[in-house]
């Protein structure tokens, strides 16, 4: 919106705001909501407190859960992947950026996904739920699936869940073992996990024959 | 303690700890903890709410608390299992006693496991946490393992996570599949999982081979 931007950096309100964003996140990526003050955020900004309640009036619970939605977003964007080309390497790249994006945001991605948080409240739990819902969503996409019944959505859905526990323990285990490594055995076991479902679910077994084999 | 029962029963201070526990455990198995009240417990258990206080003077939050430690505890029961006969029978009679107690209390496990409730703290992550590791230290000791290696404890800990969340999606569905159906199919994802990580790592292809092998 500035025409020519002078002396020193002048930021629009969309900017300020996620330069504020994207400190607060930094922060929560490296302690617990809960030992992260307005005062760090404004230091880790550059900027004055007084600034950071400006944008964030609620305070502390306002940015973090900003915060979480911002990081929510990016989350989301990781899943984006076109539907062109076999179905594996697709989720593949997908899982990529996914944990490309636990790997860059470490303790913070541990504090969204593990609650106990002072802060956690049903608000913040929908927002990872929403997460979750979203990338179910883009499987079921990629997949070529509308209308998902019960043993699949089940499936998928605990695969999700065990792929999130993976994370976390690949964060505290120093993230070993390398990435490419864990990606190709979360990739293994969505196979595996969809091939016992489908003994039991025809839908996950048309799937398995028509989608996953294609994809080998 | 008391040597006769007069006409009205008198409670030991363990049995009347034990049954203010149990009133509060299935208040919480059909509300979030933020909807209960001490009163409510009171009202339940049939007492005054200055004994509710006089037991727990922490009030809620040290209530819920036990209720949690109380349940936590139930659970690791369902995991005691004999190490006798053939592996994956035992890991299903454990299963079955598992998903007994997650029908049993229902909603209250929702809240327990699901967090986003106003009295969520580090210190009940923590016992849902200690739950966890139980289970899958109960897991490494029917496989006979005394040192699961980063390759296992991450497959058996992304297979409880995964059965938490079926135990989740299970009661949204009104307890479909069938218990006994879902009981094998996470007994069968248990061995599909376990056979991927298999092909990364010789102690989990022991396992493979001679545990579960001759437990079929």
């Amino acid at each position: 919106m500035t025409p020519a931007a002078p002396a020193y950096r002048r930021l629009s309100v969309e900017e300020r705001r996620s330069q504020l964003l994207d400190a607060a996140l930094t922060l929560f990526a490296h302690r617990l909501p809960e030992d992260v003050s307005l005062d760090d955020v404004a230091e880790a900004a550059g900027v004055s407190r007084p600034l950071v309640y400006r944008y964030f009036p609620g305070g502390k619970q306002q940015l973090y859960e900003a915060a979480l939605r911002s990081a929510a977003e990016e989350l989301r964007l990781c899943f984006d992947e076109p539907q062109d080309g076999p179905l594996l390497p697709r989720l593949a790249r997908a899982l990529d950026r996914y944990l490309g994006f636990v790997a860059r945001h470490d303790a913070g991605f541990s504090a969204l996904l593990q609650g106990g948080s002072v802060v956690e409240t049903s608000r913040t739990t929908a927002i990872v739920d929403g997460v979750r819902r979203s990338a179910a969503e883009h499987i079921y996409s990629h997949l070529g699936v509308a209308d998902p019944g019960p043993r699949l959505r089940m499936t998928v859905r605990m695969w999700i869940a065990a792929v999130e526990a993976a994370s976390l323990i690949w964060l505290d285990e120093g993230k070993e073992p390398p990435v490419e490594e864990l990606r190709d055995w979360l990739m293994e076991q969505f196979v595996a996990v969809l091939t016992v479902t489908a003994a039991r679910d025809p839908q996950t077994a048309d799937l398995v024959r028509d989608a996953l084999s294609s994809a080998d």
